[in-house]
């Protein structure tokens, strides 16, 4: 259809808010506000290190193309704005297969009434490649940050984890006739940022750090701990696991902590309150230990093992 | 080195201005001001697309990344205030390449003061994709649009056309002996985005529509036509040339036009002015023509031809 008539074909499927300039020019326009911070995340997948083509439809890799980077935001606290695309496709991609994608990137886009208001569409030798930035807003310091943890916070994390990481391994196995199949792929596929409940967290007095588990909990606590100079204690069975996992992790013989810890992608937020703020949290959570002194490193307490997350290198 | 290593070496070299938080949250966070506009923008290069490993340094795509962004913020007459590099690099690409590429990218950031404020660094399978985005600010109203041009206007440009072009001929046949390869190849690799040019004429009344030139004057000036809704005449014989490109399309026997129209990354700017205000343009120009009725379409005189730029599909 040629490069100008997919702009036309994406630009054509997102309404941009009043006084916003979107698709078409050599930047996008976003007036700015007084009283407010802009946040600004990017995340890049490249087909065959991020994703396997004919493991994920379209749809679905678009959706989570763009709830990955919303998760960002989220993990400030902050109101997503609009999104950026790039993507280079090989020449010989189906035209289908763009109108797919496109489909499910709305799809997550409408749901967070998030536009998408510019980017770069263009050829790649072989492989998929796709880039998201997103930009959002925050009231002025209210940003949530990883190094604000303190001292005798509870550690608290919203959902489940591992079920994304369940996902990936069914996808990668082939396993769609066990009965859960479509419960853990569409949590690893259709991610779902916390994006209300970050902002209903930025808002609460007394939560002080925060970020997405996108690393998996073992790799992504200890940025929290490296930022905030703290350490902390981990209660291992207090960490949230869907009835599924368990069923799952039972019937395979699979330490549930496996994917729970190390897995990653869960998109879930672990944020420290201060315990006297706990009870009144307006988001659901689970609390699964507490900051302690540097000195006292990070402790797994019901685990005889060291948790990290997934490293790309 | 490790990603965390990675991105830890990266941080320590770009210094963030008070106020702001760059690399080593979820998000970065910029302070938005009242009567200002956000712009954004973002390009993507892939590695046997649009660069040849072998035959640009990295500190040159390094330093080419971030100021074809830059270009597109300088389109609409704004301050680029900060970038976000995304980049995938296969596992076993040699750490000392990414350190020259940083190094490049630092040198184009701090020759225009506009800091690395985050991305993502993850593994490639085989091809290195590299994505920029780039955040500036102009005041409310005040950026320059493609759809702006009126008719009667003068249509000018900055600098001369086309010798980009002839640098990645001569990058692409190694004609490492002609005295003008370093002139040719450093406009191509080493390209200097207009920011103060575009600027100044941000702040120039009667300076209506513009753009950057990177598909070629003949496609760009097209956008600015389609945009707008009018036709243009351009004088060929005023399309700006070096003497370099003179003399070598003389020696090989090549229509100057070919590069000056078709060749693309110039990223130089292409505005239109309202006739009276053209003597008083606080930038260096040449006047290629002017704005006319839809009706008259695109006339180029002087030359028999009809000049498209480069399409990616």
């Amino acid at each position: 259809m040629g490069e100008f008539g997919l702009i036309d074909l994406i630009s054509r499927q997102f309404k941009v808010p009043e006084g916003v300039t979107g698709i078409g020019d050599d930047c996008a326009v976003i007036p700015q506000r007084e009283g407010f911070d802009t946040l600004v995340s990017t995340d890049m997948l490249v087909e065959g290190s991020h994703f396997i083509r004919d493991r994920i439809s379209p749809e679905d890799l678009g959706w989570k193309s763009a709830a990955v980077n919303l998760s960002d935001i989220a993990a400030m606290g902050g109101r997503p704005d609009g999104t950026f695309l790039s993507i280079a496709v090989p020449k010989e991609t189906d035209g289908g297969w763009m109108k797919r994608f496109i489909s499910g990137y709305r799809q997550l886009s409408e749901r967070f009434s998030c536009p998408l208001l510019g980017g770069d569409t263009t050829a790649s030798p072989d492989r998929i490649c796709i880039n998201v930035t997103v930009t959002g807003s925050v009231p002025t310091g209210r940003a949530l940050r990883r190094g604000a943890a303190r001292e005798g916070d509870l550690i608290c994390v919203t959902g489940c984890l591992g079920d994304s990481a369940l996902g990936l391994r069914m996808l990668l196995d082939g396993s769609t006739g066990h009965p859960d199949y479509r419960y853990f792929t569409s949590r690893h596929c259709r991610p779902l940022p916390r994006v209300e409940e970050g902002m209903a967290l930025a808002r609460t007095p007394g939560v002080h750090a925060m970020l997405d588990i996108s690393d998996g909990l073992g790799s992504d606590l200890r940025h929290i701990l490296e930022a905030s100079g703290k350490g902390a204690v981990v209660e291992c069975g207090a960490v949230p696991l869907s009835e599924q996992l368990r069923a799952y992790c039972s019937e395979h013989g699979l330490d549930p902590l496996e994917p729970a810890l190390c897995g990653g992608e869960d998109y879930e937020l672990l944020f420290t309150v201060d315990a006297g703020s706990e009870s009144s949290l307006p988001v659901e959570h689970s609390v699964i230990g507490r900051i302690t002194e540097p000195g006292e490193g990070l402790v797994w307490k019901g685990s005889d093992r060291d948790f990290l997350g997934f490293r790309h290198f």
